[in-house]
């Protein structure tokens, strides 16, 4: 992801962390200068290197959780 | 993602659908004929086509819901 420009916003939350330390992180993340958007994506250590994930509105993010609390897990 | 094996094993939620019918979603996905992992990624109308996303043991999406249920969203 060489040349992307982003800014970590604010540091949500770790949902976990792997044994080469990588860690599936949530993050509120400014991508190329735009009004940031949450993100959950996989990070290297001191987040030198990311893996792809998926971003998500305030909204989208609301009904994540919504549909996460109607679940059995 | 030409190429990949994959079968959505539950359709979880919808989060959200933009103007074109592109879903963001929450899925129950095998890939490759491993055990099924959530999945939160965008698609195409009738799956036709992914988009990139990130994938979650149970564990995992456990955090995530955690996690969201301590945020002021």
């Amino acid at each position: 992801m060489a040349g992307i420009k982003y800014n970590i916003v604010k540091e949500v939350g770790v949902v976990s962390e792997n044994s080469s330390g990588w860690t599936k992180e949530i993050n509120l993340i400014s991508w190329n200068d735009r009004a940031p958007k949450y993100d959950i994506r996989d990070w290297a250590p001191g987040h030198e290197k990311m893996g792809k994930g998926v971003t998500l509105s305030a909204d989208e993010l609301r009904e994540l959780k919504r549909i996460l609390n109607e679940m059995d897990i």
